[in-house]
């Protein structure tokens, strides 16, 4: 399938929703990813059947905290950098660009390289969503090493960093995003195409592209909307969706520390008001929602947040006092909810003192 | 000149001494170059007449705070790693080592790495005596780009950092350093011969390994010393020798904060009272002190410190209260004391508000 220009705004419209939060407020990356389709033409999105099992992919994205891109502006060209200058440390030129996570960003800094270069970008990504730390891709779940890994940033410094395990790149590329001003864009992960078939999850781009084209229909509001992602969702690998709450946001207190934003949010519950508030955790995305005492929703299930009159989804930088919004949790791919898995993205691993509950036990037990 | 494990003794403790409190302790250093020379052979310690102009030369040394190495003990092997690293990533071998700053252990490392490679060691750095930021290299303040560069720690972790400026290098090195583990081991400033030539302090490395000599004569207390220190600073590029302060620390305010150890240092004057105390600060290095209101000594001149009873240097991470110490100043030479080095390297470089004053005009006025 060709992407052009005009899919790029479903495509970040969707990716915002399924990133939970996370992965980059899409305004600005959309703007760069129209331009460079414009300029250099559409790019092939590849379905992972369809990829040769000797081909070399790489990941592409954005690290660091979401609230900074607001106002640290990009140059344009940083994905296209980390991607030459890994390749020339690699010694292997990329077949294929994959999203190392779902995110109104970070979906679109792989069509921004591919354009340029001509090259596809695989349908899929190494999340399912987005996570606020590199260990936490299925990549790196599965045993990929994220290094040799480059950030750049706009100016174009750069690092090529080689570690010997995941966490220890995370830690390193997490401080140099600091010192370049809290946010730098990294190549990353290099694997065969045989690996990336068994190590991400399928379809999650023209899944994006999917519910990005209901969230734009303007005459959306959430409820609707939710039928239509539940149409979309049960042909996909993720599991249940269910409506969380329909609440107004009456606090939200926030910091940026040590390059990732953290935040709590607290909701009053318009429709069922004897439920109490709902105070959700964020780390970058809305990890883990309870309620009265009982948890609603733990990563890595998803819970996304959207407006409730018009469907936008609102990422976790935008999120402030006052807004109506309607919170929907979706169950994580399977691939994404094993043991390992949750040792590395269930909620301890975020300081949560909870077991991860499965969304569609939590529901049951509810009802 | 052939340097033997009998020498780095010497070098080590007259290092300590020219590194004005930082530079690293000397104790781990000494016995993991002792062992390497042993291991592979006495190193060539090369006068910079002799160097080729073609020649490739790598700057080698630690980045850190001095604190965390009394601690966190080296592999042995990181400064042979980061050399290969960078030499991989350049493309070229190098034809010499030189050490970026003398210091009780970053004059070391550059006979680690060139014992068990068989390169020489240059006789000469980059400072003159020990600083806490790469960007006040005598290279960087000529104009030559620490970057490409490497930096590795014990497990092996490794990053090639290439930027736009020293300046950003050394935010981006400093926060990979903390994520670490606090310090680290580098190799940078690629340069020519012809290059090294004009921008190193020369003979630093004899001239340290001079002092070290009539340091560890077991007799030595520190006026003795003051004098042999007299005869030797006089035949090389420093400025005059000054006695500061005969006294004892009463107070040390410490912190390790953004990868540097800060403190402030007060001590009694034993020998002048009238004078009252003395503050020195502190930023790895001793740096400005001050006493009754009056500038005593400014960096770039060198601060050192030894016990009034044996001459033994006292670095900063081990000074602490009691100690009867000795205050010795020396200029410093006169390329770290143009305009361009003291924009760099000045008081205010350190946010401590005064006019760089060199040492031989604040003792004229004093007497």
């Amino acid at each position: 399938m060709k992407i052009s220009p005009d899919d790029i705004d479903r495509i970040a419209a969707g990716s915002a929703f399924l990133a939970t939060g996370g992965g980059g407020d899409p305004y600005v990356g959309s703007l760069v990813a129209k331009r460079a389709l414009s300029e250099f033409g559409d790019v092939e999105l590849m379905d992972l059947n369809d990829l040769a099992d000797s081909a070399i992919v790489i990941a592409v994205g954005g690290i660091g905290a979401p609230v900074i891109s607001l106002e640290k502006l990009p140059n344009g060209r940083e994905q296209d950098w980390a991607l030459e200058h890994l390749e020339r440390f690699i010694g292997k030129s990329a077949d294929a660009l994959i999203a190392y996570e779902v995110g109104g960003v970070n979906s679109l800094l792989t069509f921004i390289a591919a354009a340029r270069r001509g090259l596809p970008v695989l349908d899929g990504d190494g999340m399912g969503r987005a996570l606020p730390e590199m260990q936490m891709t299925t990549f790196s779940i599965h045993g990929v090493n994220g290094t040799p890994m480059v950030v750049v940033d706009e100016h174009g410094n750069n690092a090529v960093v080689t570690t010997c395990d995941t966490n220890k790149a995370e830690r390193i590329t997490r401080n140099i995003a600091l010192a370049m001003g809290g946010q730098c864009t990294s190549a990353e992960s290099v694997m065969t195409g045989a690996l990336v078939k068994k190590v991400s999850i399928p379809k999650s781009i023209t899944l994006s592209m999917e519910i990005g084209r209901r969230l734009r229909m303007t005459s959306n509001n959430a409820d609707e909307f939710i039928e239509d992602l539940r149409e979309l969702i049960d042909k996909s690998v993720y599991g249940v969706v269910e409506k969380l709450l329909v609440g107004k946001v009456v606090d939200v207190e926030r910091k940026t520390e040590g390059g990732f934003d953290y935040a709590t949010i607290v909701l009053d519950d318009l429709e069922k008001k004897e439920r109490g508030q709902m105070r959700i955790s964020v780390q970058n995305e809305f990890l883990f929602a309870e309620q009265n005492g009982a948890v609603r929703a733990s990563v890595p299930d998803l819970i996304c947040i959207v407006d409730s009159e018009t469907a936008a989804p609102i990422t976790s930088d935008r999120i402030r006092y006052g807004q109506r919004v309607t919170v929907i949790a979706i169950g994580a791919p399977a691939i994404c909810r094993t043991p390992e898995a949750i040792a590395v993205i269930g909620p301890r691993a975020f300081s949560i003192d909870a077991d991860f509950v499965p969304l569609e036990q939590l529901t049951q037990s509810d009802s």
